[in-house]
């Protein structure tokens, strides 16, 4: 540091860059319009960058499942530390985003077997290899490995993804649809939500493009047509009907943008639904699809909960297939599907991994798709590999299926008990009202809060719905999200719950709720 | 199929849904303003997504190093797999881009021993494991998952990273610079493009704010500065001097732009250079943080290419070193360097890892730069952990230490003999001169071509430097970028070729370039 310091006193002093450190620089360096320009941007002395001098779109942007409550739930985690004994609880259970591993879910075996070994392969052929690891990871592995340009797993791939992976994943959606699908139309990405951000790219040229978004809706979508400059046109989920998609809402909520001179580009539908976990029939599917040709709509289709279906009587169907079942082909509609890797039975948030099966787009604006992928070069490969694993399980016969099955049916199952002892517990609260979930991984109670809750409320600034969670994590330690933050139907207030928290923990969860939720109740009573 | 045919049919039939097929739906559902934004935006029968219709922004957007020549060397490879002999060559060997594993780089086996005991944590106390990977890879690999809350790889983590990893981090920083470093200063993104992104995201709020960018840049700049709808602002590095940056120049156009009404925001500068490979002299480096202090630029520091030092007589200094060893602290200068594990001796570009250091920003500013980093949750693990590991390597008496150094050594050195030679090579051939590439991993010849071979190629609407590089493509299967991609002065033209193509493959590269060259020159002499 001392060298550092002499030479720049030499430099100060030597000094051919001296002059422009003189007091005011932008009068002899700049015209005087260039001067106007560069003190409005208030160079020199104060910050470059200021909240005011960014871009407006990203202060507009809200992620609420992220937002403050989970900030001030990372404040309390320290003081649990720092200080045992500081908060009525021990440890604070995070019900505030799907995150299955966080809270204890195991990965499965044979993914992360096929991952280490893809990680490093040259202990393939070793003979300790075969004690560590189950025969068809390691045959999965050599497949893998082979599929990829010089078995190099640490090389960019393709800018939609390894070409064998996605063949595979392709073959994984012809078995479950039952309708063919093409290699060429994957593009594997880090997630879904760079998936999402790259269709709102596309699709979103100024404020007066328009996305109808289910309210409630996952942040995902306000904050990525936010972030683009659009418009999000809402159309409302009926909480009398489960959740229940109404095309004649959808088409009320678009005619209204319309005549407001909103071009109306796509239409997101959630399904299984996050936040609300309803899982739509296939009659409702069709005229989505039908609805869509139509008005000449670009069908997002977010279908990362396909896996995470917990009643009988309902089925998961992709888009792609209803729409395939329907006769409707690439010349009829746009549709996107997106799939993770982060749901479902594996809960590999961490991966991030994910694609986007994009069918229905002419051959020009694929390749300002492909262009917009090629820009981030590619999405990590164990994520890529993750997502071929994912659409392409063991099968019978193999080493691994009888425990991948336990495994695989040993989360799901436990997940729908979870599901329907919360949904039990909040329907047996004063004022509370929550639908079943179907499918994903969410309830989406209703609060009916007394009126002195709700003032209590406004007197802190807070909407009533935030207020509650707030107290709720400070007394109970558990974090959920204020239905604000998802939408709702003006004047009602709800949060999101997450089914995830261990199922030995659901009880004492649900004690905790109650005792809470009660003595909320008897201090706010009208 | 034939199920839903018939239910389809029936629904038809049964139909509530039925009016809504009538031939003429606009007459009947929408208000007339509705109708003509209908009409306007093509609805029912054209596709309700073309070229007319997406973001302009995408459509400017370009990115050479995966453009028209890659495809067109894709298309040869197939045809080279279909009919072996169609061409007078062999393989394709891909310069066009940094990707050192798809031409056979080997990983560092230290990294990629701990990431698979991270994937597949349950052999880790596994007496086997202790005969397949190194006892320091195994202690890591438990140090790593002690620092991930509940061990859960594969879970999302806080937003920047998990906090342990950017700990780690930052003492890798703190150790390279000898000034202190903050993990809350560390934002863990899927390798350095997203990073760039964000910043972009945050600092352009339309085409009236500007960017500093070197001319020759990485397109990743053009690109992002495109999508987001900014102005990229040119500076010319210059040729004669080893592409040396000249603050004259940098004012210069500075001052151009503001005239012009361009608030320029940010500096872009890539030390060591790509596509121009100079290595940054200290005193340079201190005109430049003078530079943005002054002027109240922010200073994006691409510092990718770290670790890429081919020359004896240059080192690389990190912008944050060279501000704080000029007394210069988060107040006075706001910086933002970007490193990747894809590049130096790790060359990772499959696991995308990486991350940006920002200082010098206000609490409210970095909460927006938190938020956009929040909207897609985290960047993957193995990513984070491969980061962490490349700033915080093996050490003197681990058991990898000497095997690790060992590996390192030998590719650097591998790449300064390539580097060498390939820049001998094009300063021997007629009409091609090149600077030395000092560090990074290309070279960046000009071509001084034959007005025939100009005429040529104008005939065939192309730019020169495409029309060489097609041509060389295509008589030898090499793949370089041309300079257009990057920028060049007009009227001079360039190529980026890599480093990267395997040692022993250099001697036979080099001749049939030179054989290429001379009958390319022979063809178009004057």
């Amino acid at each position: 540091m001392r060298r550092f310091a002499t030479e720049r006193a030499k430099k100060l002093i030597v000094g051919s860059f001296l002059s422009s450190r003189s007091p005011s620089p932008s009068s002899h360096l700049l015209s005087s319009s260039a001067a106007a320009a560069a003190s409005a941007m208030g160079s020199t002395q104060s910050p470059p960058v200021t909240l005011d001098s960014i871009n407006p779109k990203v202060i507009k942007c809200e992620y609420a499942v992220r937002g403050e409550i989970v900030s001030h739930a990372q404040r309390l985690q320290q003081e649990l530390q720092t200080k045992p004994g500081a908060h009525p609880f021990d440890e604070i259970l995070y019900c505030n985003i799907g995150n299955p591993q966080s809270l204890a879910q195991q990965p499965i075996t044979f993914f992360r077997e096929v991952l280490a070994l893809c990680d490093h392969p040259s202990i393939l052929d070793k003979s300790e290899t075969h004690a560590l690891f189950s025969a068809d990871a390691i045959a999965r592995a050599w497949q893998i490995l082979d599929l990829i340009p010089g078995r190099a797993t640490g090389a960019y791939s393709h800018s939609q993804g390894i070409k064998g992976l996605r063949d595979a994943i392709a073959a994984g959606i012809a078995a479950r649809d039952g309708f063919p699908a093409n290699a060429d139309d994957i593009f594997l990405t880090d997630g879904a939500s760079p998936a999402v951000h790259m269709m709102m790219q596309l699709l979103i040229r100024s404020e007066k493009d328009g996305i109808l978004c289910p309210i409630p809706q996952y942040p995902l979508y306000s904050a990525s047509i936010a972030l683009h400059g659009g418009s999000l046109v809402p159309y409302y989920l009926d909480e009398a009907t489960g959740w229940g998609l109404e095309i004649s809402e959808v088409k009320k909520q678009l005619e209204d943008a319309r005549s407001k001179g909103i071009a109306v580009r796509a239409i997101v539908v959630i399904n299984p639904g996050n936040p609300t976990g309803q899982v739509l029939a296939e009659e409702n599917q069709r005229e989505i699809v039908e609805f869509c040709k139509k008005e000449g709509l670009v069908l997002l289709a977010d279908e990362v909960y396909q896996e995470n279906i917990y009643v009988e009587n309902k089925k998961f169907n992709s888009f792609k297939k209803i729409a395939r079942s329907m006769g409707y082909g690439e010349q009829d509609i746009s549709l996107v599907s997106f799939q993770s890797v982060s749901k479902g039975y594996y809960g590999e948030c961490g991966k991030r991994g994910g694609y986007m099966e994009v069918t229905g787009f002419s051959a020009d604006v694929r390749e300002q798709i492909y262009k917009v992928a090629s820009v981030n070069l590619c999405s990590n490969i164990s994520g890529q590999i993750l997502a071929s694993l994912v659409m392409n399980t063991p099968k019978v016969g193999d080493e691994s299926y009888e425990s991948f099955i336990a495994e695989k049916n040993g989360i799901l199952s436990s997940l729908a008990r979870r599901a329907k002892a919360l949904e039990d517990a909040f329907n047996s609260l004063e004022g509370v009202t929550c639908n079943k979930a179907e499918g994903a991984m969410y309830l989406f109670p209703r609060l009916h809060l007394p009126q002195k809750a709700i003032e209590a409320a406004k007197v802190v600034n807070a909407a009533p719905d935030a207020f509650y969670a707030r107290r709720l994590l400070d007394a109970t330690g558990i974090v959920v999200v204020p239905g604000s933050g998802f939408g709702q139907v003006p004047g009602t207030w709800h949060f999101r719950c997450t089914i995830l928290p261990q199922e030995d923990k659901i009880p004492a969860i649900i004690s905790r709720l109650k005792a809470f939720h009660e003595s909320f109740m008897e201090e706010f009573h009208d």
